[in-house]
């Protein structure tokens, strides 16, 4: 309520600029295509009305022309208010901003005046958004009914609105009441959640059925119950919402909630249900204790969903609902992340082809051409020009060898690193012979194509904070090696601003719900051995802004704790700063009978008997080898552990006992059963209550290793202390690659360990927790846009392949009910 | 008003069964999964509770089994009312619908009983459609205040909800005075459009300038605006929005506007605006003379975005808004198209690797699996039996030579017509081996990709008329021939219903606006040579129904008239069964300067000093050749033709006058200039106000063919009577193709002709209108699943490449303000 807050809230907002008179051209790029004669016309014009009693001009710097100024008469003023000049000249520029020199004058005009101001008439004119703000402080005062429709023009360069209201008192008071209630608009709303009834059915009905049993709420609903505010949503649909990020700004100074991580034992196979707990635990935690919170998931893969692994909205009665929705398109991401790598992938091949066919000379003249008379540079080639060193901007004046290096990127067929993508499992694009058609002339090579989600691009979406850090993550990547051996980046191919523009809703999160109607936001899916594997920084931000202090954000981890979680750790709260409270491991008591020396298990065939029938000792195996060291590794970064076991039917309460007992005395801080799988968030009830006794415990968190360790003691320490190796051993080609990295200054990227998921150590067979062995890194590779290294310990398919029977043969859509029938 | 029309209106609308009592389950496809034995408790459960007073059982016929028919009391009655048996059991059948029998209950209802019913208390269970009616009409008229979050159950299957309401009594009148509020509702709706002031400058900004000094209304405004319910819209964002077809149904009954084709001169590599035509003809009619209107554009593919063509949203002041949505994304269809039409290539590799490495019986075991210990086939294993002849369901039944002939598609592999897809210009997937991995066992072969626009799902998406009709159509479509020269299906390959389910959303036309408010649709963009080159059917008959009798509806053919407009005529009215009032044929000096023998027109080079100065000789002479060529093949359809001259700057009042006075002697209804693109609507009043005219002309519409003509002599019809040649001439290729697709029965489909746009001929350089040449078909190819042939006249490209400089170095995203420049 003080002027001091005043200033803030004007420093910080551009939305307000409530008062009077505001004549605003939008700044732009280009200032010189702005028409300033007509601007001159209309300023002359308003001068010269007699209703008309003053202008604010509000312009970018380079407009403000001797002609501009001249038009506007500076002893015009407000009658009965002589010493104020409604006509001062606002001066504003472009590249610092509007808002503080209209803000100043806003003070002024507030700090001058004691006495009310007198107004016969006013006159509004500038963006949609001040428009508003100012309308609604005027109708509040003057009870004019206005014609909102009128109020469409977004600046001056089109249209010029005049709307004169009679006898207006302005009172100061008035505008701070406005602004006051502005801000308390603005700030953080408790939750008013209003869960959905979950009657689970037995036997539980199969996933499809269970999600269209329930009708979500609207997502706007949704969205107002948990304090966003109307204009920060962007509906898809009735079912699901993109959430703008200005929601970071606005809920600044909000404490965050409680953060929590899913993780888990090494799976079998048949994977041990790490989205289904964070997706019921949610639920209890929401529908059931009432405690604010968010679950942070991966956007699945489309291909997957056809092929053998069906949908990933988590199953039974913890899902997000409509899972059809969540496993086919959703808003467009991953398609988005497809056209923008397959953008770069085009442009690598045509670059290399123009290059082959073109002098020095007719490149140049193609890529810098004469537009009307004028050569220019565009910007993403002023930065190519400067990290070559050629501080120009006058294309003319290049030399013939600045000219040569400029438009040869020189790439070496045998060294481009950029595949391109789909987002289908086609495992016969793994490795492909391209341009062998006469128009590419000969200019043939060997690539391939990965799943859409294991493009860079995927990890850079993922571990983005802002679309600025975004975009310069799109122009660092690197696509491969000139002959000369320099790395080539997006942004010498001129193409990393198409790549963000195609990129600039996808950096949105998605905003859905469980079937009981507790918010989840869907965002980004990285591969999890070459990439991180974890859902983005920005959902997990807004999300902790949004549940509060005492809310908790639950996010989820690829694969096991000894790949996901580390890279959660070293990766992910590097990037995003953020720090967990919890650990959550699950385990299962298959997968745990499997590590304590059980048969093999494998999808496709009928599990042995083992694993169906009470088997303590397996149980036991289990517990004091894989899960003991999942917890130790959890410790290693100072985070207490809860283990929740994932209960399935064929499991005997006293092998539930046991393993919450060996868990306890392995160090962590609880263990409990989960039934959310049968029966929802009521299931996870234990699970809610641990976690939340958990987050009273002190995390001590810390890295594993600093950065700027030599990348060959960031990969042991990460075998040695999370893998239980002896040692590593490098490849010779590992090794020359580790010399080139540190070579073009990428030592100090933290490491991301491309390895099976189905060990702790590099061998898929060896269960349990392996010891004795040394662990061999084959090759190493950047992602230095996404900025991380990955040593590859195996092979790692990055395109699946479809089975004999791919899911697609169940999966059909009836034509008058519009239903989906097969999706599992 | 009377029973008839309730009986009508019963019929018709599902949601209506506002009565009482109804237990509903969902129809779907495996009845088998639901739990009747849960039913059955849920029933005996209502019929012993004394608060339930009657049940409405409605449930699929398959489902009425003793058990269920016995657990229903059938003297429980409702009190008050000793001739109305509540406990009725309603029969309805998955086959036929739910809505008769519970249509004729509610009617029985209505007519039995004059005295108004008493009922204590009511039991609603059922689709949510149902209950918010039945729900409204019983707060309306007990008062009683009802939480309405708790109705949110979609069917019987996992929830039964029961609602009790005391002291309510039921009026008949009141029933239908609700019906018929609700109908009232589902009525067309006058349209009360509110369009945007424009203010255009000179000289005219860059498109993205002017699109983005424009603020679009919401688009959930614009849909109430045009009369749509808030129902039938799936926003995407705040400025597009998917409509959904059950439209179509609601407005059933409403009488179609007037149907306006734009189609165009043969014309230079530049392009003479027809999009911008368009749009400024439906701004005009919208904004300025009041009279709705409605375009129908296609969605541009990205790839050219981002290569050299830029955007395709209109230009200058005739533009959909915001013109980077319109170019990037949109609603995802074009994603949908690529991730449908890439799964289907994927399909078809891996089943051949598949086949070529198991046994008969392997693929079985693997094809029909054991599932719980019972064998079934799927659906669409049960149609493929079907057209191999072969009517058992049940697997071990089958023969060894039935097996094999199931299990084996055999597919040729140098017959394979199928092609991948990417929305990308990248001219090296013209030409790739795939499956040169050692994971694919050798199995290699040569194939392409084409640009997503050119997948035949997008031709089907263009020509479908219904979801069912286009499941048949991704059905039918032939990928290529197995050794033994059958036709080989999608269907075949099991992945038909799989891309249904990918395509449902983008069924679905989505709306946008122009720069002054007036609704556009865009939806569906199919090559104008490989196919046919038109915006989608559905679009256009929502639009129809929409703009209402008196309106407009401007849709858009691609190329020059010879090719678009002839496909229009001969491949889309024939499958929408719509007939056009005008075709508005554009022309510009500039083209037919070129037809009347000007030098060569390209892209990139300046422009020969003909084409800037007056030159009326030049100008006749294209009038007299091209133009008049274009508006002979409109008459040959009998549909009038008002010729509209696309105006630039450099055009002189005398040439101006020349086009438009030469045009009507050839027959034109009218000729007028055009000055949409400096002036938005209000420079295209004359060309309005022509079509206004024109469409109270007779049109007496016809075919240029019948279907049932031979192949050939259709060809031989098109290449006479629209291009001017003397004959044409089969390749040997051409022949047996033919006589392989009459012998598979394909020889009534209509014909789309793949030839240069550049002229009437095969020549691209032969301008004006060239006679005597003989029509080369090279190849023939066919589309069965969107429906034609496509005979192959020269080579056409289907996969663009990227310039040395292509549009991308000049696209960038600001990352504060989030807005991107330089699109164009």
């Amino acid at each position: 309520r003080t002027k001091a807050a005043m200033v803030t809230l004007l420093r910080r907002n551009p939305e307000i600029q409530p008062l009077l008179a505001i004549l605003q051209v939008k700044r732009q790029k280009d200032t010189c295509r702005i028409n300033y004669f007509d601007i001159c016309k209309e300023l002359l014009k308003l001068n010269n009305d007699p209703k008309v009693h003053g202008v604010y001009l509000h312009l970018p710097a380079a407009s403000l022309t001797s002609r501009v100024l001249g038009a506007l008469n500076p002893e015009k003023d407000v009658d009965g208010t002589t010493d104020l000049n409604m006509g001062r000249l606002v001066r504003g520029d472009a590249s610092e901003g509007f808002v503080p020199p209209v803000a100043g004058a806003v003070l002024d005009l507030l700090g001058k005046h004691d006495a009310p101001l007198k107004v016969k008439s006013v006159l509004l004119v500038g963006g949609e958004g001040p428009l508003r703000l100012a309308l609604q402080c005027l109708i509040e005062r003057s009870g004019v009914e206005v014609n909102t429709s009128h109020w469409n023009s977004k600046s001056l360069q089109t249209q010029v609105h005049l709307h004169l209201f009679s006898n207006l008192t302005v009172k100061e008071s008035n505008v701070i009441h406005s602004c006051n209630r502005w801000i308390q608009n603005q700030q953080y709303r408790p939750w008013r959640l209003r869960s959905l009834k979950l009657l689970p059915l037995t036997p539980v009905p199969s996933d499809i059925e269970i999600s269209r049993a329930q009708t979500p709420k609207p997502v706007d609903q949704l969205a107002e119950e948990i304090g966003l505010l109307p204009e920060e949503l962007e509906a898809y649909g009735r079912n699901k919402a993109k959430v703008q990020l200005s929601l970071l700004d606005r809920l600044h100074s909000q404490p965050d909630g409680n953060y929590v991580l899913v993780a888990g034992i090494t799976p079998t196979p048949l994977g041990e249900g790490k989205s289904t707990v964070t997706i019921g635990l949610v639920q209890a935690l929401s529908a059931h204790l009432k405690l604010n919170s968010f679950a942070c998931l991966r956007q699945p893969s489309q291909g997957p969903t056809f092929g053998v692994k069906g949908g990933a909205a988590g199953g039974g009665y913890a899902q997000v609902i409509p899972m059809e929705e969540f496993n086919l398109h959703l808003t467009g991401d991953i398609h988005a992340i497809t056209a923008a790598n397959n953008l770069v992938a085009a442009a690598i091949d045509a670059r290399m082809l123009h290059e082959a066919t073109q002098s020095d000379k007719a490149l140049f003249n193609r890529l810098v051409p004469t537009v009307n008379g004028v050569r220019t540079f565009s910007p993403i080639q002023i930065s190519r020009l400067r990290r070559l060193g050629i501080s120009k901007t006058e294309p003319t004046s290049l030399t013939p060898q600045e000219v040569s290096a400029f438009v040869r990127l020189d790439l070496d067929p045998s060294k481009i690193t950029w595949q391109r993508v789909l987002d289908t499992n086609d495992r016969f694009l793994r490795k492909i012979t391209v341009g062998q058609a006469s128009t590419e002339k000969g200019q043939i090579r060997e690539t391939g194509f990965d799943i859409a989600v294991a493009s860079e691009i995927m990890a850079i979406l993922a571990l983005s904070d802002s679309l600025k850090d975004m975009k310069d993550r799109l122009a660092h990547m690197v696509v491969g090696t000139s002959r000369s051996g320099g790395p080539v980046t997006a942004e010498d191919l001129g193409v990393s601003g198409a790549v963000a523009v195609l990129m600039k809703d996808a950096i949105k999160p998605t905003l859905m719900q469980t079937l009981e109607g507790t918010p989840v936001f869907v965002h980004a899916g990285p591969f999890a051995n070459i990439a991180h594997g974890n859902s983005s920084v920005l959902a997990d931000k807004l999300a902790l802004k949004l549940v509060g202090r005492d809310g908790f954000v639950v996010t989820e981890a690829g694969f096991g704790a000894d790949i996901g979680m580390e890279k959660f750790f070293n990766i992910k709260c590097r990037a995003s700063g953020l720090r967990p409270n919890v650990v959550v491991l699950v385990a299962t008591v298959r997968a745990l009978k499997m590590h304590g020396g059980g048969p093999n298990v494998s999808a496709g065939a009928p599990l042995p008997r083992e694993y169906i029938n009470e088997n303590l000792s397996l149980v036991a195996g289990g517990c004091h080898s894989n899960l003991k060291k999942q917890i130790q590794i959890a410790h290693l970064f100072g985070v207490p552990v809860v283990v929740a076991l994932n209960v399935f039917k064929t499991d005997t309460r006293a092998e539930i006992d046991l393993v919450c007992q060996i868990a306890k005395t392995c160090g962590a801080s609880d263990a409990v059963p989960c039934h959310h799988w049968s029966q929802g968030g009521r299931g996870c009830l234990e699970l809610a209550q641990a976690v939340k006794e958990a987050t009273r415990r002190p995390s001590n968190f810390q890295f594993l290793y600093p950065t700027e360790m030599p990348i060959v003691e960031k990969i042991r320490t990460i075998a040695q202390k999370v893998y239980g190796a002896n040692d590593m051993e490098l490849s010779p080609e590992a090794k020359s690659k580790i010399d080139y990295y540190n070579q073009q200054g990428y030592g100090s990227l933290p490491i991301c360990m491309a390895k099976t998921h189905l060990s702790l150590s590099h061998m898929a067979d060896k269960k349990g927790a392996p010891t004795g062995f040394i662990l061999p890194i084959r090759d190493i590779r950047a992602s230095v846009g996404a900025g991380f290294i990955y040593p590859l310990v195996g092979t790692m398919s990055t395109m699946p392949g479809l089975p004999t029977r791919p899911c697609f043969y169940d999966i059909d859509l009836d034509p008058d009910t519009e239903e989906i029938t097969g999706l599992f």
